[in-house]
């Protein structure tokens, strides 16, 4: 049985603790964190809270989901402990932490408020500095999901920059389309089929074969009419560089 | 029964071919192309296929599915005909066509060849001059998607837009990120359960309501250490102007 102790009460600790809370051989020790009235979800729970960071029962892990910039601070205020500290940021290096034993516990997954997510299909992303603490971080992992993969910080930064490229970047398109169907009277939900095919594909294309479009066709009447019809200079100056960018990389293949 | 003959042999074409091959009340009478051997493949359904516009037997709809630059001088070859003459571009203004009447049927998705497509659920944006034509073009929909829906050439062109921002520039984006991973020694299947969950949260969510990440928060830092990452000038301005629209955005609304 793993012992662990959650450091936040946000959207992903509550993920987080709702996973392990599920998961056996996993003991939720106790939760901590300042907000008194955020702590009471997780006392439904029947676990106990701690607002103190000095009042924290010893736990073999120490899993802080707070922000980025507090991970450093907190962590020091645990370095004194036995347990293994681990942050579970895309962004923060390894070394961010203060102690003894240091490690990464990143779920690759964007995950929004009151929506369940199933962890089992979420790639867990774990990095220590030895093999003793990168063995119970894969144990940990794996108690949740089948995915757990050793990522370097190097790795894990590149992995959070993809993931604005993957999932932040295409949301703010998909948001861009619905203001333009809003616009005009098109109901929003007649782009969600291609969406969804949109994704579907890479099942089995990579996202360079399942390119298609006027850029990668150098359809250039295409592209000016469509430049034409966005109103805003910075989406106009969007449309352009990615399609440049699309039409770069198809010209190298010629 | 209604006749079709379809103009063009390409993807859309062989796409459309299979849907209307498998619709109840619907007769392909013929199908036309320039390149005998793309014609083989119709053949082998059984289907009387024409290399000569000149002999085509008539039809009550011809449908193209050619490129938008053919589109108003193949209809010229038609337009002595009894049938409606439609075309099948997001692109193309209704009045492109050459003949007395004239018709869109134009399905919202990306076509992947050898891929097969339901296309009960594909969006079929149909427009015509007159009641009785769009009544016949809504029952030439209805016989392969449930979703049939009126739409003027100007929203069709802005849904054409639409469909660049929602389906060619994110798989651009995961085209990079693909890359990113290459360079990195990361398996860019660790990215596909958040590039899954992207497009499945906007089943509930408008992504408005979905946004998340540095540039929605204006974490500066973060957006800095991932623009350092960028290597290509043409990414690290993608990067930038995609994040200035989110933070524009969001910043409108405090």
């Amino acid at each position: 049985m793993l012992s662990i102790t959650i450091l936040g009460t946000g959207n992903l600790a509550t993920h987080l603790f709702q996973a392990f809370n599920n998961a056996k051989n996993i003991e939720i020790q106790q939760v901590y964190g300042r907000n008194k009235k955020a702590l009471k979800a997780f006392e439904a729970h029947g676990t106990t809270t701690s607002f103190s960071l000095k009042d924290l029962l010893p736990s073999d892990i120490y899993v802080l989901s707070i922000s980025d910039d507090s991970i450093s601070e907190v962590s020091k205020s645990l370095s004194k402990r036995e347990g293994l500290i681990v942050h579970t940021s895309g962004a923060v290096s390894l070394t961010a932490i203060k102690g003894d034993r240091k490690g990464v516990f990143y779920p690759l997954q964007t995950f929004t408020k009151g929506k369940k997510v199933d962890f089992t299909e979420i790639p867990i992303c774990v990095e220590a500095e030895n093999k003793n603490d990168l063995q119970l971080l894969q144990s940990l992992g794996r108690s949740i999901s089948q995915i757990v993969c050793e990522i370097s910080t190097e790795q894990r930064q590149k992995l959070h920059l993809s993931a604005v490229l993957v999932n932040n970047f295409p949301n703010h398109l998909f948001h861009l389309a619905q203001s333009i169907c809003d616009e005009n009277n098109i109901p929003f939900s007649l782009l969600k089929p291609l969406i969804f095919e949109t994704v579907n594909k890479i099942r089995h294309l990579s996202p360079e074969e399942a390119q298609t479009g006027p850029a990668k066709r150098d359809d250039i009447m295409t592209m000016q009419r469509h430049m034409d019809q966005l109103q805003d200079p910075l989406q106009k100056k969007i449309y352009q560089l990615l399609s440049e960018s699309i039409k770069a990389h198809y010209e190298k293949e010629l």
